[in-house]
């Protein structure tokens, strides 16, 4: 918890005078004032995060954590939880969405295995840092021990810190685990004291008879546990995952190193709430990249207050949102770097 | 007016045997169905255009066309009317919005003087097509003869034809005119039949007051010239402009070529409702890029039955949000074509 502690005092406001100082800049561009409108805002955000004027962003790191769920075992899920695990190695292989799209917008990818349940094979580009062996069935008492969720945020803390060393200047958020929708609506539920039925959604393809079941399961995992949302290291414990657990971390870690991070969807946005209810300055460090079509996200973003980038009826996760999100940040930033000002390409300013 | 007929009779609706060979590869692929939301609809959208079942987006072009607008002399602009010349230059020394974000997604900016009121300079990167200095005031009368609206059509026809022998896989579509969303409010007024105060934002940057100027001046034009919606090209000549009509001819060959064409914001918007409604199945060659602060823009996308792809607080023109939206296009065929199949990557798929 010291270390953890330690991060969390880190965290502090984003830099008004950059912030400030950026407005002034985006102002001078060959622009009418104001007319980029999100992407002025992001750039303003990033100089602020970065506490830089003229922000670098040739680094971007998508974090792609996997983890199981012993929930799987109440069949709330549509496909096999082995697909956890095939996924991964589909990642190494670069044929999933995120390969795709983070080769796009130019981000590598960094995989995790944090509690896959099978044992991986070595990969040159796969990091295991397993916590266990899959969760625990969360609807029959905790998915994990408070030791086990805090060490998964620790774990992300590290893997953030070690990614480091290469460069990051932006960061993204992805994850892959059966099941894990399941544990992002309860954790939703908790913290948003929602009902569970407006904070739940069908996942990767469930029919309306498999949602009824994922609803009750994931009540009965709130009944069984009684997480408590003023300690969110209990909800992770109780009802979390691993990988939403490192998630968690990385996004502490990003904030507590002045690097913005952007949150891809609905599991993402559920480690997110759990790093926003540890150290709320958190927020100022976060970009939500999109509305995903999974109900409990909306829920998540009005929460912490966050306003999403885009909508596409994404639902896919791995990070893929995030990606997009970084393409846009990139966009933001070459805006205010590569622009010319009304002075330097002799363009009329606005009538007075 | 037999060459735009010609073209328009070549458009024809897409290739929905193309389209639905698109969908059963997009299911194949290592994601669950459906959960790349837009970006899937995106790709089938373009395969079905292309007629390709790979189609490859290497080359991006936004045409972005420069003219101005008589209307100017009623004070309905932020900005001193030589802006649209100085914006010129600036587009061919790299300065501009478009500029960054067309660099930003690998695309290349065509610009064209279609109907600036001043001699611009000679530069290899400019096409000067004039048709005439700048419109005529059509708050006193036609800002264009039928035939000048008939030859912008045709030169925007031209300009596209001409480009297209260096490769053409996607289109944008931009524009720079002060005083243009003036002509675009009084365009989606004619088509829309909505009330002129509710089709008219503040373009650039105009005060309350000014605002109420603008739109006075737009009911006088529509009040002096009758422009008749039946009639796209009388539509186009009342109270339209070169640069308009230069983008409805882009539009139309696009389509005629099958090529995608991303619509940029409210001014691409009054080229492309003019278009929809010389030729309605070009609609289909469409995509909104994104929904603009300009408050007529919603009304022209609800007319035509377009969903833009997102919503990002944009109303700078130049074609940017058509560049974004050109890099959305990218990624969805990326999706399409280096994504890895269930099979290919053994992937389990969902539980029957």
């Amino acid at each position: 918890m010291e270390k953890i502690k330690k991060i969390t005092q880190n965290i502090s406001g984003i830099d008004s005078i950059i912030t400030q100082r950026t407005q002034e800049k985006l102002d001078s561009l060959t622009k009418p004032l104001g007319s980029l409108g999100r992407l002025e805002e992001l750039a303003k955000q990033i100089c602020g995060i970065t506490g830089k004027e003229n922000p670098d962003l040739s680094h971007k790191v998508i974090f792609t954590l996997a983890g199981d769920h012993g929930v799987t075992e109440e069949g709330i899920s549509a496909y096999p939880k082995e697909v956890t695990a095939q996924m991964v190695y589909n990642f190494l292989k670069q044929g999933a969405g995120i390969n795709v799209l983070s080769k796009h917008v130019g981000a590598r990818v960094v995989v995790v295995d944090i509690g896959v349940c099978s044992d991986l094979k070595v990969h040159p580009r796969l990091i295991i840092k397993k916590i266990n062996y899959g969760t625990k069935n969360m609807a029959k008492g905790p998915a994990m021990t408070k030791e086990e969720a805090m060490r998964s945020i620790l774990t992300g803390i590290e893997i953030f810190e070690e990614e480091l060393n290469h460069g990051i200047d932006i960061a993204g958020t992805g994850e892959m685990g059966i099941g894990n929708t399941t544990a992002a609506s309860a954790i939703t539920a908790c913290f948003t004291k929602k009902p569970v039925e407006e904070v739940t959604g069908k996942g990767a393809g469930l029919d309306d008879k498999k949602l009824k079941n994922k609803i009750d399961v994931i009540k009965k995992s709130l009944a069984v546990n009684k997480p408590d949302p003023c300690d969110p290291i209990d909800v992770l414990a109780k009802i979390g995952g691993f990988e939403i657990g490192g998630l968690t971390g990385i996004i502490l870690a990003a904030a507590s190193n002045k690097v913005p991070v952007v949150i891809d969807g609905f599991i993402s946005g559920a480690a997110a709430l759990i790093a926003f209810h540890i150290a709320p300055k958190v927020k100022n460090y976060m970009i939500a990249a999109h509305q995903s079509v999974e109900n409990g996200h909306k829920a998540i973003l009005d929460h912490m207050g966050l306003k999403p980038l885009f909508d596409l009826d994404l639902r896919l996760g791995e990070g893929t949102g995030a990606a997009l999100g970084i393409g846009l940040a990139d966009a933001a930033i070459k805006i205010l770097t590569q622009m010319a000002t009304f002075k330097s390409a002799k363009v009329s300013e606005i009538k007075k």
